[in-house]
């Protein structure tokens, strides 16, 4: 059986991540591999955080990549500052919050759930009753951008909450950083990650992190041993430490690293709060369009993402049969619901170069097309203008 | 601050990895992103699997990529077949057999340690008096390939003597994997992780591993959960299992993935035997050049890697000085010691790509030349000559 090279088809990307990548990107992923302790790529090394310390707004000695995806970055946080014994108050408004109880658990602490309803903000109220309830709680953990609900929830007043209560607070930015405002430093999070493919529009395998001081102060000290040999921070630091001894302690995905600097060069030449006033742009005219031909967007104003667009189904309609003549037709992929959203809704990303004019004409177009063939004609005339109506203003 | 796009220069890989990627592994890597959950993007996965199980020798159903560095490969698999309470045998002759320790005992498990003098193979004499001291204990690992010194060991006889006792064998085949005879069925290993930048010519980041029947029946007979979410391979498999109904569990690195079914084509088409015939005869053709010019390579004949040389430094040269001569002036990159060997001793790659007649010449003049620099003369006809000899013969 000869096997060809793999060539993949053209696509549109406009799911939950990854979003569609930029040349510049990929042709930067494709030079020659060098060495991990080259003094070339130690130099790309320190850029790389000098970047990311930018796009998270902070000073953190201890910014960097881990070398793995976002799920990664997520176990990182919490296997390095949660211990055996430990509380932790986990806000759960979608499927992420469910995965950092797991993560929770498997360091032998017990979480505390705050659940809100899908689609909502976590509601302080609810974190600060929970703080109550639960004196002495470590950290609190909560998804800042919940991919699987569209909702933005407000990491300033819950890490306020948190440091009230003496605890930590571990944010998920793994949709936000890039896409909507953030500050980790004016803000005082403890703990943050991320991941590549979303609002930085890189390919996925790479979850940036960054620990302040009070989370390095939890690290040390810890009474055990960290679970991870991997994750530990300890080890970790000593590759990604400015000094001029770096120890070996894992090699380096080279390449993915040549891209996620590229990524970033390209963010920092926008310039951050131009990249979040173009995510919001977009999204006012995607909103325009889609409620133009009869949709909605799940949640409230005011807790939606601009980067990610949860559309409820309409009734009757085949949610499968849509996405999948939005795919072989149109060569455009949007995303399934996830979850207690299975065959409800789609998510509509406008993430990092998925956020552009052309990609929301595109998708309106598309989704109409596609309406008219498995459920209901649409007008696509008022649907279009009233997106452009959006970018005229 | 301006920063420019990272240009890599250009280097010959010539240390402990990462070797030289081949252009259409680089040009894969390039092509456009698409979704993780794309049906195009769901063959390649059913593919990539298809050539790690021929590259493995196996049928193991349980053979896929680990998102994440060789590392993360071996932590993979101690964090799935290792619990607390349970003992693992640790066989020790280099800087990754302590990895393994660390690991078990991250485990909350205790590592009983065989230790073998560096450059040497694992002696499965140790081995088996280490079973009759310790009756019971439920694995034996170790490092068929060591990177740090060269050492290949016999993973076959050490896999018989685990079974004998009752224990699981898990192997680390970083090194390994596509350099050097492997045969995971015919030798019955029940756990195994490689890595992507060394014979398998891939930039690193990612880590193949497969999982024999016992190893799944350890798993499935676990008294305790996986403390890792993102190593869990309960979860892990719904995303790679050849079903219809693919989980989501991560976003995989998509455009790492092009790269390492391309790399695994190239293999494919040279031939696994061939690639292993290939990286020892020009490991005859470097040792010849190494011993003409007065080096000699560390460890004992019938324990060597071809596809990694450790090289005795010579009495009065200065290693670093060696080393930034052959990286600035000729490109070229040599690994130094590691560990015990810091200082003492380099270790040149012959690995995947970089296993080539062009490789050996080059080097050799380049390391000619370093000498005559900074240690003395070398007779560079001679030194090519006798490398020359070999591929004559």
């Amino acid at each position: 059986m000869p096997m060809p090279s793999f060539q993949p088809p053209l696509r549109t990307l406009m799911g939950p991540g990854p979003s569609d990548v930029h040349p510049r990107v990929l042709a930067a992923m494709a030079r020659p591999t060098i060495g991990h302790l080259d003094p070339a790529f130690v130099d790309l090394m320190d850029d790389i955080k000098v970047l990311l310390r930018r796009a998270f707004k902070t000073d953190n000695e201890v910014t960097f990549p881990v070398s793995g995806p976002g799920s990664v970055g997520m176990e990182a946080c919490f296997v390095n500052l949660v211990e055996p014994g430990d509380t932790v108050i986990v806000c759960r408004n979608g499927v992420f919050g469910g995965r950092m109880k797991e993560n929770v658990e498997r360091c032998g602490a017990t979480a505390v759930m705050v659940d809100d309803p899908w689609t909502r903000a976590v509601d302080p109220q609810r974190v600060e009753d929970a703080f109550k309830a639960n004196p002495g709680a470590k950290a609190l953990a909560f998804v800042m951008a919940e991919t699987s609900t569209g909702a933005l929830s407000d990491a300033r007043t819950l890490t306020e909450i948190a440091h009230r209560h003496g605890a930590l607070a571990i944010v998920d930015a793994v949709t936000a950083l890039g896409g909507v405002e953030l500050d980790v430093d004016g803000w005082d999070i403890d703990a943050i990650y991320s991941g590549t493919q979303k609002c930085l529009s890189c390919p996925p395998g790479l979850s940036p992190v960054s620990f302040g001081a009070r989370a390095i102060e939890a690290l040390r000290a810890r009474r055990t041993p960290v679970q991870s040999w991997f994750l530990d921070l300890n080890l970790v630091l000593g590759y990604w430490s400015g000094s001029a001894r770096r120890s070996y302690h894992h090699t380096a995905p080279i390449n993915a690293l040549y891209g996620l600097h590229e990524a970033l060069l390209m963010l920092h030449e926008e310039g951050l709060e131009a990249a979040w006033a173009r995510h919001a742009l977009h999204h006012r005219a995607l909103r325009a369009g889609l409620e133009a031909m009869g949709l909605r967007l799940a949640g409230v104003d005011g807790e939606r993402l601009p980067q990610l667009n949860v559309v409820t189904l309409p009734d009757g309609v085949d949610d499968a049969a849509v996405r999948q003549t939005l795919l072989t037709d149109y060569g455009l992929e949007i995303g399934a619901g996830l979850g207690e959203f299975a065959g409800k809704a789609w998510r509509i990303g406008l993430m990092g170069q998925s956020a552009s004019r052309r990609h929301v004409l595109t998708c309106l177009a598309a989704l109409g097309g596609a309406l008219a063939r498995h459920h209901r004609a649409v007008d696509l005339g008022a649907t279009l203008a009233a997106a452009e109506a959006v970018y005229a203003r």
